[in-house]
């Protein structure tokens, strides 16, 4: 069974976007995962589909309604054990830990949110996981799905290939990575460090650890007092 | 002028993505921002169109050459004092307040890597700014632009119109929303809490807050020990 994506949304027509292009679009048609955008509209049940209502308390903005939501949820998610997400600023930050988690996985079910937010009572009665992809705000939870699942597909078996270099990536040894170079060997008067072309692979193996580490300290002093991320 | 962004990328089909939907994707067509995707490998000189090399000192993938890219970069940004961004894990991590000045800017250049990386050179030579919108590794720069352009594009003014609640948003005040909630009164058993029903404005506001603090202690306590973002 090769991974399989849902996505709940009011905008379907955003599916598959930037991962039906390159290397992820290639694995799509061959079959390697799948995806399929379900419009969450299709489950009101009113005469003018109504999926949202003003908030409770009061206040600006628009909130989908549970009972909307829960529907198109149980809809795709019968007999299922895969993950149900729903992307939100709220949630805890995606890791690369997580991502390949939900890799190795059966697929994943997302949940868009999009105007002001989510009843609580769904995300409750449903287990939603909430999930941000970082700390800022967007339209909806459409671009935070799509780069969730950019990270996901990436890695699964057989998408990259050999383009895959996977050893010395951010993240992966609990820093960031370190400066890469390629010819010309000098580029506007700047050079390729000596010790990169010396041949001495004990040295540029120092070389880079040491830069890897600085650049870490530097911009994210925050990842080294944390668990080793793997 | 209306915001003005340019994307450096090798897969300029994947723009303008999802952004040529909902919002985003009015705003577009009336004019109140613009993109264009300009792709790298334009700027190769051989007969091969090579954009890129093997890493100096070693090593699994492949390096985007420094001359290539920075003829690209020049070829867009001449008399142009748009910040240039490099999406890139190694990137200093996006925030909001980040998203609102660039928001409050006239544009970006956006360059988007491939491969292993980028050479050094040119992100020293062309004061490339590098920036990660999480920490996981995506495909490319690509999805990391859409989601960068999205949150910017989110907040231009005349953009969400009166969809835009602006004021209660997660990061906004330091802290992760509240719980939200709308009709029915009773889902699956579950009521709605009965202070937002209450119609005291000052207990509902207190209810809210209290959430909102229990949430962030609850998920992100490193928002509580950082200085309030705006």
């Amino acid at each position: 069974m090769s991974f399989r994506a849902t996505v709940l949304t009011l905008y379907p027509e955003m599916f598959p976007g930037h991962l039906g292009a390159s290397l992820s679009g290639r694995a799509l048609e061959r079959g390697q995962w799948s995806i399929d955008a379900v419009q969450i509209r299709d489950f009101a049940e009113d005469k003018h589909r109504t999926v949202d209502d003003t908030p409770a308390g009061g206040g600006a903005g628009m909130v989908l309604k549970p009972d909307v939501l829960a529907r198109a949820i149980d809809a795709v998610s019968k007999d299922d054990h895969r993950p149900r997400l729903l992307m939100s600023p709220r949630g805890r930050p995606l890791t690369q830990k997580r991502v390949r988690e939900l890799a190795d996985g059966p697929g994943v079910v997302i949940v868009c949110g999009r105007f002001e937010g989510v009843d609580q009572r769904v995300i409750d009665g449903r287990e939603l996981e909430e999930v941000s992809i970082g700390d800022y705000i967007l339209s909806g939870g459409e671009p935070a799905a799509l780069t969730l699942l950019d990270a996901v597909v990436r890695i699964l078996p057989g998408v990259m290939g050999n383009e895959l270099s996977g050893v010395h990536e951010s993240f992966e040894g609990g820093l960031l990575e370190h400066p890469h170079y390629t010819r010309p060997q000098v580029f506007e008067g700047r050079e390729i460090p000596p010790v990169l072309t010396s041949g001495n692979h004990g040295a540029i193996a120092k070389w880079r650890e040491t830069e890897a580490r600085r650049l870490t300290e530097e911009r994210r002093p925050d990842l080294l007092f944390q668990p080793v991320k793997k």
